[in-house]
């Protein structure tokens, strides 16, 4: 929730207009970042044409980005860190460690229907940023780690896990895309269902989690 | 193996000659756009840069291509191909489709030693590659449907199976190289045993497929 502050007419004021004005600007060009990375990975546009998308000065861009490079990966980590707090905020009410990770995964495919341009971004760069320390890759890995030691999962090395999981939903994202005929629904409940198996989940019980009714996002 | 045929200057000789030279030409071409894939996948340079890359005149380019776009479909897709025939060759002595598979997986992981430039096409051009007709992700899916029809794997929708063998080798690509310190060998075969395991392999078997000695590639 946004907070309203005083805009009263004092230094203060006027101070905290500029940062509201400095931190829109800012928002605006990851914002526009954003929109070419959905828009098949476009990073090789000019800052201009990234200025001109925000709406905001071209002068304005070397205030808060040292270099193209910089907004995109901003943008970027800011996806992820968006899309790692719509996945914990709707499984926050989930209790069986199993059932969170399979929710995760298929709110994950899912974004393609309630945040395509998110799940575009994911499919252009999250192979890239599969190791980063924070945002939805750093999240998937805590939740399997989670499992493992309640004794619902055995993965062994966390990071191969971690491979197949985020490889194998990026994998997914980029079937649905290229063959649009497909049940999506069902293919991602057959992924969450597959992963589990992988896991040690036996098969009977991973198809019953894998198709539980989701909780809502957003 | 080259077959050497006779140079005579006669009309079919000046043909012969022509036509090698222009192989030679257009393989260049994809050689050079083959080494801007690997080195971080830099699509972004000029046709000039990619003749001068392959030592050929800028002239020449359009005789073997429409567009920069055609060059680099044609080195990708040659790429995919000459990765199936690898692993195809390596794998031809195996019986067991389950066999065949974790080699397969293990190989493709393992060209990072063997074949490195083919390991980094492969990171950064593989996800967009994964539904080709033709080449390794065509090969996967056909290794998958076997193995479903000798009732050694549970695989579902082929496609879904997919995404996960595919995706889960590129996610462990993308760590190995983002975390040096790992070890490969025993990733890659923890992997393949994951993969096994998601289609219905026992875990014990699983875990001894995944560990037999791998034949050579090359």
């Amino acid at each position: 929730m946004l907070v309203r502050v005083s805009t009263a007419d004092t230094p203060a004021g006027a101070q905290n207009r500029a940062g509201r004005r400095k931190a829109r600007t800012r928002a605006a060009l990851i914002g526009a970042a954003q929109r070419f990375l959905a828009d098949g990975g476009r990073t090789e546009v000019s800052i201009q044409e990234i200025t001109d998308a925000a709406d905001v000065g071209f002068g304005s861009f070397y205030n808060h980005f040292d270099s193209k490079a910089a907004l995109f990966d901003a943008a970027i980590t800011d996806a992820l860190a968006v899309h790692a707090q719509l996945i914990q905020r709707a499984t926050a009410h989930l209790t069986d460690p199993a059932e969170v990770f399979a929710a995760s995964v298929r709110l994950t495919v899912r974004l393609r229907q309630t945040h395509p341009q998110m799940a575009r971004i994911l499919l252009h760069t999250g192979l890239s940023h599969l190791t980063d320390a924070e945002g939805m890759p750093a999240s998937a890995l805590r939740d399997l780690r989670v499992a493992a030691e309640a004794e619902r999962f055995e993965i062994g090395d966390p990071y191969v896990a971690l491979a197949c999981v985020g490889g194998s939903v990026l994998g997914l994202l980029r079937i649905l895309q290229a063959r649009p005929g497909m049940d999506a629904e069902a293919a991602n409940d057959q992924l969450a269902e597959s992963l589990l198996r992988m896991f040690g989940v036996p098969a009977d019980e991973a198809g019953r989690i894998a198709r539980r009714p989701l909780p809502a996002i957003g």
